[in-house]
C-alpha cells in the first residue's frame, strides 16, 4: 500500500465535499418549493445561489492543488439528504413541515461546516494560503446560513408548529 | 393524513438520534482501536463512556414524553459512519490515519450537535424543561468533544501527517 499523507486526505475530502455540494445544489430547489413560509423559501433560494459559488470556489481549490475537479460518492450527504426527503414526504401539508425542513437543512449545513473546517485546517498545514481563503469564505457562509435557519425556526416555524399542537 | 405537530417532529427526531447514538456506541471502540496515538485512543474511549450516558439521557427524555425508548433507522448516521469506516480502511498504516479518523469523528459530532440543537429548541417550545436540561447536557459534551478533537488534530495528528508529506 502506498504511503498516504495529509495531501491525499485533503484531496479525498475535497472530492467528497465537491460531490456533496453538487447534490445539495439539486436538493435546495426542492426544499424551497416545499417550504410553506415565504421567508424560508427565500432563504433556500438565496442559499442555492451561494452554493453555486461554493462549487466554483472548490473548482479553484482543485486548480490550486493541480488536480481535476472531480467528485467522489459521499454516503454521508446521501444519507442526510435522504432523511430530508423523508421529512418533506412525512410532514407534507402539516403545521410542522417548515420546522422539520429547517432541521433537515441544518443537518446539511453542519456536515458542510465540519468538512470545510477540516479542509481549512489541513490547507493551513499544507501552506495553501489561497485555498485557506476560499475554504474560509464558504465556511463562514455555511455557518451564517445555519444561524439564519435557527432564527427562522425561533421566529416563525416552531411557534407555528406549536399552535397546531395546542 | 393526520395533522402533524412539533410533538411528532420531536418524537421522530428523538428516535433518529437514539438509533444514531447506539450505532456510535458500537463504532467508537473500532475508532479507538484503529487510532495510532495513545491520546486519540484515550479520547475515543472517554467519549464511548460519555455516549453510554447520552443513551441513558435519551431514555429519560422518552420517559418524559411517555413514549417507549425506540430507535428509527437514520440513513444520515449510517452514511457518516460508512465514510468513517472507509477512512479506516483506506488510510490504515499510513501517516495520515489519525488526521483522517479525527475528521470522520468530527462529522459524527456535528451530526449530533445539530440534532441535539434542534431537539433542545423544540423541547423549549414544548415546555419540557427537564428534557431541555438533559438534551443541553449532551449537546455541551458533543461540542466539547468536537473542540478536543480539533486540538488533537492541531497538536499532533496533522503535523504527523505533514512530516510524511515532506
Amino acid at each position: 500500500m502506498p504511503e498516504k499523507t495529509l495531501e491525499d486526505l485533503f484531496h479525498d475530502t475535497l472530492k467528497d465535499i465537491y460531490y456533496a455540494e453538487r447534490k445539495i445544489l439539486k436538493a435546495l430547489p426542492k426544499m424551497a418549493k416545499a417550504a410553506q413560509s415565504s421567508k424560508l423559501k427565500a432563504a433556500f433560494e438565496k442559499h442555492r445561489d451561494q452554493t453555486e459559488g461554493h462549487v466554483e470556489r472548490l473548482t479553484q481549490v482543485f486548480e490550486i492543488i493541480d488536480k481535476p475537479a472531480k467528485g467522489k460518492t459521499c454516503p454521508a450527504i446521501d444519507g442526510i439528504l435522504e432523511e430530508g426527503a423523508e421529512i418533506l414526504k412525512d410532514y407534507k401539508g402539516t403545521a410542522a413541515l417548515d420546522a422539520g425542513i429547517i432541521g433537515a437543512a441544518q443537518a446539511v449545513e453542519h456536515y458542510e461546516m465540519t468538512r470545510y473546517g477540516s479542509l481549512k485546517r489541513w490547507a493551513e498545514n499544507l501552506g495553501l494560503a489561497s485555498a485557506v481563503r476560499l475554504l474560509d469564505a464558504t465556511l463562514k457562509e455555511e455557518t451564517k446560513t445555519d444561524m439564519d435557519l435557527s432564527a427562522l425556526a425561533d421566529a416563525s416555524a416552531n411557534p407555528k408548529a406549536m399552535q397546531a399542537a395546542e
